[in-house]
C-alpha cells in the first residue's frame, strides 16, 4: 500500500521519497524566477495524463502518467491537474471528484487532505474548482506547457480545462525551462535510475541463462518480464522489448506488432536483446548481445569484441565538456579499426569516417538521454547544437557538450542490413572500402548492440548497468545457466487442449 | 513468424485459419443483403487501429487491432482501411506505405502482394489510394460504423479519411448489424476462445500452487502473466489482471494504477483473482477464490460453497430459450438461499429478493458476453429486453435470453463491502434480514467471486474453463504447490542494489 510520502510497491522494492517532487519544483520555480522574461506574477498550469479508453470498449490499458506531470508532481492516478504559485512557490493539485460507488468498483476513496499528505504539496481541491482557485490567485499569466519532442515530431499534451480562456495564457515560456530541468537528474532521479538498472541487469542475466536454442524470442521477453514485475515491482517496461535472433538483429525496433519476436531462436544465432524496465515511471535501457548456444563462434567474438571496445573506450572518454557527436565519430573509428584489422575492410580509416562508412554498418546514434522517457527531453533545445544532416549523425538524439549529472545510454552496435549492404554496393564511394567476400560470410549475422546507461560524473561517468560484458564472463554465465533443467515450451500443452 | 493464411505464435502455440475472417465477411454481407434499408450498391468502410504514441514520446504500447477492424480484417498492424462491396461480396485492404527506412528499424517490408495472401482478401491498395478506389467501385453509399457500447458509454471508432466527403455516408445502419453478428460466435472464434481458457486456465493453477502467505499480490500477477506468455504465447491480458487478498476481495475492480496489487498476502486471507489471457484479440475472463494458505476456515467454506452453489445451479440452468434476467435471480436466491442456511441472514427468501437484499451482498451483474472484448458488444441493441432499474439487475450487461453460441460469463459472488453494510443497516426493509453479529464475523472477509466461461449449446452450454473448484480440489492443488520449493522475493535483491 502506498504509505504518506513514499512510494514503493511490496517491501522488496525501493521506496521513493515523495519529496522528490517537491525538489523538481522548486528548481523549476528558482529557475523561472531568473528569467526575466517570465511575467512576476505568473501560474504554471499542467495537465496530467487522462483515463484512456480502447476505443470504444470498457477495458483501459494500465494508467502511466504524463512524463512532465510526472516530473512535476508524481501523481500516480488519471484527471488530475496541478500549479505551482510562482510569487509563493506554493504548489496545488486538483484532484477528479469520484462517485461513491468508486469504493465498491475501484477502492479506497481518498478526502483532499489524504492527497494533501501523499503528494506533498500545498494545497488540493477538486478539478472542478480550478477556476475558482486560480482566479482567486489573480496571475498575470497562465504559463502552460507546449513544445515540440524533437524524438517523435509530437507536441507537448498542453492543460485545457473549462474556462481557461477567461486567464491570459502563455505556453511558450515554460517549455525550454522544464525540458532543460528534466536533462539533469537529482540524486533522488539518480537512486531511481540506478534501481531499474539493477532489476533490468539482474534479469538480462536470466535471460542469458535460460536462453536454449529452440525457444520462441518471446518466451525470452516472457522471463525478463516476470523478473522485473516478480522481484522488482516493475510493472512496465521502458519501451516494447527488442529480441532479436538471427537476421532480426539488424532490425532495430524488432519486437512490436507487426515483428512480435516470434522467430524460433537457433543454434548458432546472435541474440541481440535490448530491454529495460520501469519503476515509477523511470526508465532503464539495456541492450545485451550473446550467442544463443552460449559460445562465441569466432566470427561472432570479432563481431562482438569490436563493439565492446567501441563501448568502453567511449566510457572512458566521457565527461564534462566533451561533445556527444565526438563520442558518435570515436565509436564509429572505433568499430572500424576493428573491422579493418580482421579483414572485413580495407583502405584507411580516415577516408572511412569522411565517406561515412559508418552509418553503414551502425545506422543509429551512439546513444540518447534517458529519464523518465526512455528518449529523454532536452536533445536538442534552442541552445544546444542543432542536428547534424549527415548520415550516423543526423540519427543521433542529441548532439549536446556532456554536463555533470546527465544520464544517457551508450550503445554502439555493427549490424548487417541487406538494404544498407546493397546502399554501400552500389556507391563506388563506399563500396571500395568493403572486402566483400568477407563481408558476405556475414550476410545472415544479425547484430550486435552493447547499450549501457551511465551518469556523467564531476571527471568521467558512473556505469548503472551491471551485466556481464566480455566474451569470458557471458560464456561463463551462460555455461552456468546450461547446468539448469528448464521445461519449455510446456510440451503437453496443446496435446491436453485438444 | 506469420505463415501466409495462418496466424500462430510459436510452434507451441494455436494456429489460427485467416478464414476466420472471411467468414466473419460472408456472416456481414449475406446479413446486409437481407435487409431491406440497405440500399443496394453499398460498400462497407471500416478503419483499423491507429498507431498511438504515449503523450509526446515516441515509444508506443503493443498495438492491439480495434476489435470491430479485428473481427473483420484479422489485420494485427495499425493504420489500415478495409472496405467491403455488397454488390460483389468483394474485400479490399489499403495498408500503409511504409518508407524504406522501415525495413532497417522495423522489418520486413510486405509486398501489396504479400498482404494479399496473409490476409485473405480479394484485394490490396495503399491507404492513399482509398478515394481512387472506393470511386471507381461507384457506390451509392459507403457504411461506416457509429453506435453506443453499453459498457463503456462510448462510441465506436467511425473510419475518416480525407476525401470521405465526396461520398454519401450512412453511419447508422451497419452498427447493429455487426454488433448482433459478433454476439454469434462461428467454430473457428470458438475454437480460440477455448485455446484463451485453457492458457488461462493453466496460469490460474499455477498461481495457486505458487502462492505463498508473506507474497504481495502482484507477484501473483506476475506469475500469471508470465505463464500465459511464456506457454501460451498470450502477450496480452483481456483486461487489468485483479489479484484481492484479503478485504481487497470486496473492490469488484482492484488492481489498476491507483490499487496496483499492491498489498502483501497475509496467512489467513481469502484470494479473489480474475485474470484472463488475451490471444489474437480473443479474450478469457476467469476468477479464482481461494485461501492464501491452502486451507479453507469454516467461515470461508460457508462463502465459498454458497457461490460455488450459484455458479452450477446457474450452469445447469442455462440453454438457449432461457432468459439471462432469471439466471441473475437464480445465483442471488441461491446464494440467500445458503446464507440463510448458516445463519447470516434472516427472515423469507421471496421477501428478500423483493427488497433487493442480493444487491448487497452482489453489487455486480451474473455475467456478461465475452469474445473479442471481455465485455463484448450486443447487450443491449434495440431489439433486446431493456436495461433494468433495479439494485443488481441494473449492472447487468445484457439482459437478453440466450441462443445458441453465445459466449458468457457466469461469475456469481459474494462480498462484505463496509459501504454496501451501511447502506443495509440505514434501511429497515434490508436491515432486518441480516443477523448483524454474525456478519460482522464477515467484516474483513473481501469477498469471493467464481467465474467460469461457456458457450451456450443446443441443449444446455460447453464449460471453456478447466480450474478446481470444489473446496477438496482447490485444497488438494494448493497441497501439491506446498511442497515445492519457493525462492520469493529474491532476498538479497535490495542488499545487492545498496
Amino acid at each position: 500500500m502506498v504509505h504518506p510520502s513514499t512510494f514503493e510497491l511490496g517491501p522488496h522494492t525501493l521506496k521513493i521519497p515523495r519529496t522528490l517532487h517537491k525538489i523538481n519544483r522548486n528548481r523549476l520555480v528558482e529557475r523561472l524566477r531568473s528569467d526575466n522574461n517570465i511575467p512576476e506574477r505568473s501560474i504554471i498550469v499542467l495537465q496530467g495524463g487522462k483515463t484512456l479508453n480502447n476505443y470504444d470498449t470498457d477495458t483501459e490499458p494500465v494508467f502511466r502518467q504524463e512524463s512532465y506531470f510526472h516530473w512535476t508532481f508524481g501523481v500516480g492516478e488519471p484527471d488530475y491537474y496541478g500549479a505551482i504559485d510562482l510569487t509563493t512557490g506554493r504548489s496545488y493539485l486538483f484532484a477528479p471528484k469520484l462517485p461513491d460507488s468508486y469504493s465498491i468498483w475501484m477502492g479506497k476513496l481518498y478526502t483532499l487532505n489524504d492527497h494533501l499528505n501523499r503528494y506533498n504539496v500545498d494545497a488540493v481541491y477538486y478539478t472542478e474548482q480550478i477556476c475558482q482557485v486560480l482566479s482567486g490567485l489573480k496571475p498575470q499569466v497562465l504559463l502552460t506547457l507546449k513544445g515540440l519532442n524533437t524524438d517523435s515530431n509530437l507536441e507537448t499534451f498542453e492543460a485545457q480545462f473549462d474556462g481557461i480562456d477567461k486567464f491570459k495564457i502563455n505556453n511558450s515560456l515554460l517549455h525550454p525551462h522544464m525540458a532543460e530541468l528534466r536533462v539533469f537528474k537529482t540524486p533522488q532521479e539518480l537512486d531511481v535510475i540506478r534501481y531499474t538498472n539493477k532489476i533490468s541487469s539482474d534479469a538480462h542475466v536470466e535471460v542469458m541463462k535460460s536462453i536454449r536454442p529452440g525457444m520462441t524470442e518471446y518466451q525470452l521477453e516472457s522471463i525478463f518480464l516476470h523478473h522485473c514485475y516478480f522481484n522488482g515491482g516493475a510493472r512496465h517496461v521502458s519501451y516494447t522489448c527488442i529480441c532479436a535472433s538471427g537476421t532480426n538483429g539488424g532490425v532495430l525496433h524488432y519486437g512490436h506488432a507487426a515483428a512480435p519476436n516470434s522467430k524460433t531462436v537457433h543454434d548458432g544465432d546472435m541474440c541481440s536483446f535490448d530491454m529495460g524496465c520501469e519503476y515509477y515511471r523511470y526508465s532503464s535501457d539495456i541492450t545485451c548481445s550473446f550467442p544463443a548456444n552460449g559460445i562465441f563462434t569466432p566470427d561472432q567474438r570479432i563481431i562482438y569484441e569490436a563493439v565492446l571496445k567501441a563501448n568502453r573506450t567511449v566510457m572512458n572518454a566521457v565527461k564534462p565538456g566533451v561533445s556527444w557527436r565526438d563520442m558518435h565519430l570515436l565509436a564509429e573509428k572505433t568499430q572500424l579499426e576493428q573491422m579493418l584489422k580482421h579483414g572485413l575492410l580495407q583502405g584507411d580509416i580516415d577516408e572511412m569516417m569522411k565517406a561515412r562508412l559508418g552509418y553503414i554498418f551502425m545506422p543509429h546514434g551512439l546513444g540518447h538521454l534517458l529519464g523518465i522517457d526512455v528518449h529523454d527531453v532536452g536533445g536538442y533545445l534552442f541552445q544546444c547544437p542543432p542536428r547534424s544532416t549527415e548520415p550516423g549523425l543526423r540519427q543521433l538524439r542529441t548532439a549536446r557538450i556532456l554536463e555533470k549529472d546527465m544520464v544517457l545510454t551508450i550503445e554502439p552496435g555493427i549490424y548487417f542490413v541487406d538494404a544498407l549492404l546493397e546502399q554501400a554496393r552500389n556507391d563506388p564511394e563506399l563500396s571500395k572500402f568493403i572486402v566483400w567476400p568477407v563481408i558476405d560470410r556475414f550476410r545472415s549475422f544479425g547484430g550486435v548492440r552493447i547499450e549501457d546507461d551511465v551518469v556523467i560524473t564531476a571527471d568521467g561517468c558512473e556505469l548503472l548497468t551491471k551485466v556481464p560484458r566480455t566474451v569470458d564472463e557471458i560464456e561463463a554465465i551462460m555455461a552456468e545457466g546450461r547446468k539448469r533443467e528448464i521445461e519449455f515450451p510446456q510440451k503437453t500443452l496443446l496435446a491436453n487442449y485438444k
